[in-house]
């Protein structure tokens, strides 16, 4: 039946290669909100008049709207998280259903998570540089190296 | 034929349910950018100088090159948006390909969509909190629900 | 056997015009970030304090923590390509699903691929308005069209 069919393709090993790093990035990307959240609630440093209304009224909580250099720096990280995860996101797939072999396929996704988590600790420690440059420069080669395979296997212009 | 078999994956029901869930979601995220332009011209606040061009030259358009306090908040909401959008995008594919049964399948995405329109009503008229924070904080928990299956349904690492 | 399966999927020519279009604008999103750090060296205006190590230690170095109008323009680029790109990618791929004819598909992702580019020259050069608000705007509908025609063949609420 249809199920069947479905449960075929995330029977494959590389679609399930696929399945199983584009979760664990975009996970780590979540994770990446709550951390927000921590940091704009121990460094009482909010976006938002509704969300400061727990430490009073007036200029009390007004004070309490502002930016704060923790919170900015999670934010670039998340902000930089979807500008690289979302391209891996929709060119992995592709690359996946291109018919890659298994091992070459691994190696991609391999290597790209684990760039995208040292990205995130160099950023969010912060390591001296080029620690976060490296690491971003990694998982942009990677996801453009299998650009270049979907482009290969299934260019219709 | 080929067709017969992609009409196959759009014809399985939970498929049918992700791919409605998944437009909508990402429809309503799309109206997040003519409300910005809304904003921002009933509040003349522009971000570019050929923006604010219509306004004639000089310092009587520049005054226009500024922030204001409901465009941002309108951005802020834009991007919380791509923030939780993005990985139920990516992690609701993958769970729909898992072989959920249809009634969790549609539980799941049926919290998500209900979650994220309460949450952009908390953060537009604005609602007091924990609006906004507890209508994000139900469509992150059906997003790791969601990861959860697939992890372990397809895991390899 | 899966593998050949998988093949019938990148086989299929509306999805191989898919996989190549949204490819292409993935890519095009990803020039973003070089194009950001050329503007930010150049510049000397940097977001993070160990990005200006190089530059020496204490207020030799501080005074490249800031934002620069070039800059900031490719990085609205950047998040405008994201605003766009994800629901292209996403209703999209459900779109190519959907069973929609060869024809009509191309002309889609064509013209929603010439509008992001164009869109991209219009922010960076700056060209005129309304030259960047209306290839904004025919990207927009396109992906409107798209989840029109998914919502038509799928709908199960």
């Amino acid at each position: 039946g249809e199920m069947a069919k479905l449960t075929q393709l995330i029977d494959n090993e590389v679609f399930q290669a696929y399945a199983t790093y584009a979760t664990i990035v975009l996970v780590k990307m979540m994770l990446m909100s709550p951390m927000t959240a921590y940091f704009r609630v121990t460094r009482k440093a909010f976006a938002n008049p509704e969300d400061t209304a727990s430490f009073g009224k007036g200029e009390s909580a007004k004070k309490y709207l502002r930016t704060d250099p923790d919170v900015e720096r999670v934010r670039r990280g998340h902000l930089n998280d979807l500008e690289n995860i979302v391209p891996f996101l929709g060119i992995g797939l592709l690359y996946a259903l291109s018919g890659p072999d298994l091992y070459t396929a691994l190696l991609h996704f391999r290597i790209f998570a684990g760039a995208r988590i040292t990205h995130s600790f160099a950023y969010l420690i912060p390591l001296p540089q080029p620690s976060r440059g490296l690491s971003w420069a990694v998982g942009y080669a990677v996801t453009m190296s299998m650009a270049y395979k979907v482009l290969k296997t299934a260019l219709y212009l």
